[in-house]
């Protein structure tokens, strides 16, 4: 191994992850060396801030302030991204590293999201690595597994819970019967959620990630902004007692089809808080977890599952990244040559046809339920089960709808026939049910 | 797409997983050149017999009597093999291939346990691909997953559900409630299990697969004949009601360890009968399912499930291995050149430490729990619960005990300190607790 030339690197980023990833170079320096046929070391690291206390020894490797001089350096083989954000300097940087050159590992999720296609096909152009295995479900290895391990497969589905605060928020309230306001402070507090959580709960971060999956399964362009985003905001208690009498639990769930078949139904991208029967491998994935199902024609259904965030795992994946830069074994970002990515359309979400669970915060008086069942039918929407429970730590009275499969467009209908009723207390909500 | 040289194949063996991967190679074609880069072809079959009809028109294919005569041939690129068997044919098949560096894939469990070590030594020298993720747990590709998705973790433990048809036996007799031999019987009437099933039922196919995680995990050599097996025959439906009443289900569980750490505990591979929690993930597989759990010291506990045999996920593994070549994205079969595995002292199981099941069928008379929770008392097993319960559709009385943690060789101790007492009516069952 000593007659090897090793892999240098430089670290961009020295946030949690960043560090992290400095941590396990260091602590499983031999073992990667043995796995990845040569010896990995880090160079130089770059951040922000050079005075702050990150509680580590950074010492052994070179302090560099201007970032973009690293992808000029002779003395480094690879750049590794860990700053963030899907434009500024992340951005800069992986421009920068390709054209000189350099092979270019990074696990920003909103970079790849927005710019991913282009950076690809700069990437091919010099032919080096943009290895982003970090950017969705952290440790666990699904863009690997999609890219390479189902890659004889035609992708049917590709569908998974992708953000890790979500699934503790939802879990936690399903857990303690807790609301939504309640539990998210408490997360805050403990540092499962960030100060400003609105990227987490509102569902982009989900959405940069299954925007990736998409392009991966299906050999489509990435298209970040054809995403339908629900986040989980409006989820209260109470749905998840009504899921569960139902025999549901409620999850934040990405989910993506494509027709390669020429039936012209387009990208369908959809993230949505989502109820998922008890019996399906998702409805276990508790507390930051994230899980990723894929459904592929011979294949059928595989399952990942492990640490979505976090130092560790994400440093692994970013490792994992590296090691295959080390050894050579990468190939075209998006498992095919970007030019052969093919621009889908967004699908008619309208046109979906599923079972889906609506709930109604309704006036305590006669006649309400009339007017709803009303509406619905006039908007050919087919009632499964309805429940009606009077007040009970929910304002006005609660009513839980299953509808039969209906085009998704019959119960927007229904809803915008109730729009403006003084009956409903609040706008009413529907989830989708997977089957 | 058209400049670029198609990967030719020749493949060997048209059983189920055979007549799979050419079902697979044709029905996604297209999409799996986009993927690969290049088109891949098949030029050649082979198998024993010619005339048989295989419900499939192979005639666009040459047949080929003599397999050895394929890896002389310069219009084949890389020979799969779908024969089975340790030795035999596919052995010589693999041989051939590799001292005429064609690259090598295979779904042959029992031939990389046995020889995978010399085989990688051989495919090394030459410097050409041995892939075999189709060797275990079907389609889920979790030798890719280990061998590159954790390769920046020291992995501390690796087990599973490695078999699909024990696993389709244990569950079945846990949702009916019936008795091993009767399920078994049905099973062999459904085609889910072999009409010599010992291969399955006796843990050895599980054990085959262990090994080859273990070194895969460990960097060590594979060793398959220090794995010990005990299979399912004698798991009885009261063993599944006890465990059940006590939060757990029984899997057929295979499981290594290993000391990286020079703490010389050497390595611990061990395929049993197993109790699992049933919040852990594991106690959800049902049916012909596999799973695999690998523990990271960076990304924590990953998972891994899907289909682990069946002609499509097989063939899904197998093309997988196929892309891989034809993307000339490999490099050493078991994740490191095979000189840097290291030669493993087999561990010491008695000295491993946990919590078991204990079952006993004894004779309906006064003394006998005397005469046992002394036997324990006496091999220093502490016991945590113990239920005796009335005869009810078992011959004698049933103790189940779970003992504290401890030594297994205590476990062990105690049983030698029964033996002989005609207040046993067979031989005591363990069963360990997976923590």
């Amino acid at each position: 191994m000593n007659a090897v030339k090793p892999l240098r690197l430089a670290i961009v980023g020295l946030g949690t992850v960043g560090l992290g990833v400095i941590r396990l170079l260091r602590e499983n320096h031999a073992l990667i060396a043995r796995r990845a046929g040569r010896p990995i070391e880090v160079v130089a690291i770059s951040a922000r801030d050079r005075s702050r206390d990150r509680g580590i020894d950074l010492t052994p490797y070179e302090w560099v302030d201007d970032m973009g001089s690293l992808a000029m350096r002779d003395d480094i083989d690879a750049i590794v991204e860990l700053i963030g954000g899907a434009d500024g300097p992340a951005l800069t940087l992986a421009r920068q590293a390709l054209a000189q050159r350099k092979p270019f590992v990074t696990a920003n999720k909103a970079m790849i999201a927005h710019h991913g296609l282009a950076l690809a096909r700069e990437a091919e152009a010099v032919d080096v690595a943009l290895k982003y295995e970090a950017a969705v479900a952290g440790g666990v290895p699904v863009i690997k597994g999609v890219r390479e391990g189902l890659a004889a497969n035609r992708i049917e589905r590709v569908y998974g819970i992708l953000n890790g605060t979500c699934n503790f928020i939802l879990s936690t309230m399903e857990n303690e019967g807790r609301d939504f306001d309640d539990v998210l402070k408490d997360a805050q507090a403990k540092g499962f959620a960030e100060a400003d959580p609105s990227f987490d709960i509102d569902g982009i971060d989900a959405g940069h990630k299954l925007s990736i999956l998409a392009s991966l399964c299906f050999g489509t362009e990435i298209d970040f902004g054809s995403v339908d985003i629900t986040g989980i905001r409006h989820v209260i208690a109470a749905d998840i007692r009504e899921a569960e009498a139902l025999g549901y639990c409620i999850r934040l769930i990405g989910l993506a089809e494509c027709d390669e078949e020429g039936q012209n139904i387009g990208l369908f991208q959809r993230v949505h808080p989502t109820l998922i029967p008890l019996d399906h491998p998702l409805a276990h994935v508790d507390g930051a977890l994230n899980a990723v199902v894929a459904e592929g024609n011979f294949v059928g259904r595989l399952f990942f599952q492990g640490a979505g965030a976090g130092a560790g795992p994400t440093a692994s994946a970013v490792v994992a990244d590296i090691i295959d830069v080390a050894r050579d074994e990468y190939g075209p970002a998006f498992a095919m040559p970007a030019e052969w990515l093919q621009r889908q359309v967004k699908a008619d979400a309208g046109q979906r046809v599923g079972r889906s669970y609506l709930r109604l915060r309704v006036k305590d008086r006669p006649g309400v339920l009339a007017e709803i069942t009303a509406a619905m039918r006039d908007a050919g929407v087919s009632i499964e089960s309805l429940i009606q429970r009077g007040p009970d730590g929910v304002e006005g009275v609660l009513i839980a709808i299953v509808t039969h499969a209906t085009e998704q467009a019959r119960i927007d209908d229904s809803f915008l026939r109730l729009a403006g009723s003084d009956s409903l207390i609040d706008t009413p909500m529907v989830m989708h049910i997977l089957d």
